[in-house]
């Protein structure tokens, strides 16, 4: 019988987090304080992260060893399994062969665990008491949630309005977990007092969410603000799930030629490709595909520039593609996928020619992952129907050009408390949209006399 | 690094169901013809099963290969995970083992889709174009869809109309795989038109939902029935959980003093149990929990009767621990525990006493699933809750006692889509309901002139 699944022992588990930092081919510019223009230093971020977490964001070292607490809560639901999807190879008649790492396995059903434990570990280390932060759709909430209940950290999260009121479910996982969640533009913070001043119906943003959740931690005694993307050690962390998926290719004899991951602010795309973009540093031929929303196309029409992280400019500015921190994306069902911005490291490695990003729109997305449910089972979140897209694509292209190729994808998370959007749908409710030059004009012009990060 | 979760690789899972009815200590009481009182022949069972299925129902052979296609599907997401409870153990101060075996792994979620992959196979090498089901809780009905996507066939499923109604995402997770779904009673069977006559607001029931079900398999071309319970065959593909469990048991040089799951129709408790019992029988010492709802309490109050397995009396005539058929039980939120019968072999084995049934009240296995979300992170669905409650009941007593026992129980599914139900809990809105004995009684003079088993 064919091997369906290639799984790792808990004994082969990877022991050490790969950080791309001493490997990136043209260096990384650094973050910058909004008031000086000066590179931040450990100080500026101390009132926001623990100082183990801010060490880690400018570590040097290429190996980080994974603290032995986080490896025994990293096994709860890891290794995940590589899995083969023959069944979708065969409906879709490729000569490709189709790899996916499972991430939908956690207990909070996607790859944000993974760097919810590590930071809550060492929240919990450094002493904090309390973390403050924002969620889109709910994935990185709902896992912070997770990972406090293991810790016994209090968490309290502020969700983007539409997706507090569209995805109750996954608020209720993080309330089932004991953290508190409301919805976001709230009357609790300056920020959201400030954006339901200019309008009290405000859906929401990520930008805005960040700035409330930045506010409350550095407004609370013992509290401090927990990001799930974007950041260099939230990269780092992630890169377990490369890891593995190397070892488990090396385990069946393969190694992929095509790398395949959805992008919002970067994390699981990252974490899957920066293992291998190390191997392609070093002369490997691979493609590696980011997929972005065409409604949000930050790396393929966001121009690299300097840019807040959030909406009411409390961050540093971060080198990286961006559309702008007050851009508002339109409410696609993908809501992991709706920011502004790119994660500085991505971002450096778009323009390195290392990533090359890729803009789907809504309803192939759709008709992709239903497509894979109705053929290997699992029902991916919207986020994930991004690479199913794109793998879809690629596998189609392998069978006109008659190619054998190795395609390799994150499966991120799955879509059970998405399936209102496969509802909508089924229903023809949901349309494709994509962002014209102008809006993005209009709203890169608050850019304009910001400093200019170096482009090699 | 301790141990956290004993896998088992493709190869090593089973590739053959036990069949304990050949081991039953005192035999089984046949089923039987309604109209006849004689025991039903595989004729009789025709119009509503395939043949191959109706063979499997009666097989005398201890040991049945599973079929190389039901192992290639199986494959997409077994042999699922032992755990061990580590932080559940610390939280409860307990000298108890813990393991948990994790059905919650499957595309549905539960352990359902174990029965139903080989009942879509079957049908469809029979010939089968389309299968009518019911579903209460929806576990049942999303695994069926999911099965029958895998092989090609059309699902229609019939819903407990409240629960269509408070778990819409059950309804469209089977839409997401292909298959229709509406509630029950519904105006499109004769069966569920007598009960909206009855009464139009009628919340349904599984009874009910089975005579729609049955109906109209029986009249409508190139289609069968499936029932995701209490049959035989049902039980049989089920032990592929118990099987996989005493693997890994041995793999780690451990054997279970107290095995535990939750019943409603018995299938993900026998799933686990009966390989078990086999040992049992044979002189071992373990004492083996079924546990059911105090609202719905069929082993622990029903009486063991022939009576039919829906509430329209299409069905033939089975030996069981009964409420009678028509029972409508309470709307507690485990709707996969609302059934007024109980699987034959688990009701024969309960008066064999190689099972001890045990009834437990709402509120105490939702204290129970909270506790098992915020120490082991997965969080289990409600019918999951009734056998955590009995663990930790087990380990409690076991603290008490000062003795060291090994407890093992399935952890039939995850609670995903079932959020609504603890956010009910949270907000104090879910009591605790004894059936009243007079409520019993009132329902079973029903039965008073069917033929009665043979109880030995």
């Amino acid at each position: 019988m064919l091997q369906k699944k290639v799984i790792l022992t808990e004994d082969e588990m990877p022991r050490q987090w790969y950080n791309i930092l001493p490997d990136m081919p043209n260096g990384m510019n650094p973050p910058l304080h909004p008031g000086t223009g000066k590179p931040v230093g450990p100080d500026d971020l101390a009132p926001v992260f623990p100082m183990n977490l801010i060490e880690q964001e400018v570590s040097p070292q290429r190996w980080i060893d994974i603290p032995e607490p986080v490896l025994e809560k990293y096994l709860f639901y890891r290794p995940s399994p590589l899995g083969r999807a023959y069944a979708l190879e065969q409906f879709l008649q490729t000569p490709a062969k189709i790899y996916f790492k499972n991430e939908g396995v956690s207990p909070a059903g996607s790859h944000k665990p993974n760097t919810a434990i590590p930071q809550a570990y060492y929240n919990k280390v450094f002493g904090t008491k309390r973390i403050a932060t924002e969620t889109g759709a709910g994935q990185w909430g709902s896992a912070l949630s997770y990972a406090g209940a293991l810790f016994g950290l209090e968490i309290k999260v502020y969700m983007v309005r539409i997706s507090f009121d569209q995805k109750p479910y996954r608020r209720l996982m993080m309330n089932t977990w004991g953290a508190t969640c409301i919805p976001s533009p709230s009357p609790e913070t300056n920020a959201g007092r400030k954006m339901l001043e200019l309008d009290p119906n405000s859906p929401g943003s990520l930008g805005i969410a960040i700035s409330e959740a930045v506010e409350d931690a550095v407004t609370t005694p013992d509290s401090k603000y927990a990001l799930g993307s974007v950041l260099n050690h939230v990269m780092l962390h992630q890169t377990i799930i490369g890891l593995e998926a190397k070892k488990q290719m090396e385990k069946i004899g393969e190694y992929p030629d095509v790398i395949i991951g959805c992008a919002g602010g970067g994390s699981n795309f990252a974490g899957l490709a920066l293992p291998f973009i190390y191997d392609k540093i070093h002369g490997k031929q691979i493609a590696v595909y980011a997929v972005e929303p065409a409604s949000c196309p930050t790396m393929t029409k966001g121009p690299f520039v300097y840019d807040f992280g959030d909406t009411v400019q409390m961050t540093p500015l971060l080198a990286m593609h961006s559309l702008g921190h007050a851009f508002v994306p339109q409410p696609i069902h993908a809501g992991g996928l709706r920011y502004h911005g790119m994660a500085p490291i991505v971002s450096q490695l778009v323009l390195d020619k290392m990533i090359e990003p890729v803009a789907i729109n809504q309803l192939e997305t759709f008709a992709a992952g239903v497509t894979w449910a109705r053929t290997e089972g699992f029902i991916p979140a919207p986020e994930t129907n991004h690479a199913l897209a794109m793998v879809i694509r690629e596998a189609k292209k392998a069978k006109e050009e008659g190619k054998e190729k190795t395609i390799l994808v994150n499966w991120s998370g799955h879509g059970l408390v998405d399936l209102m959007a496969y509802n909508a749908y089924f229903e023809g409710k949901l349309s494709d949209y994509e962002l014209p030059d102008e809006e993005i004009q209009a709203s890169l012009v608050a850019l304009e006399n910001f400093p200019k990060p170096v482009c090699k």
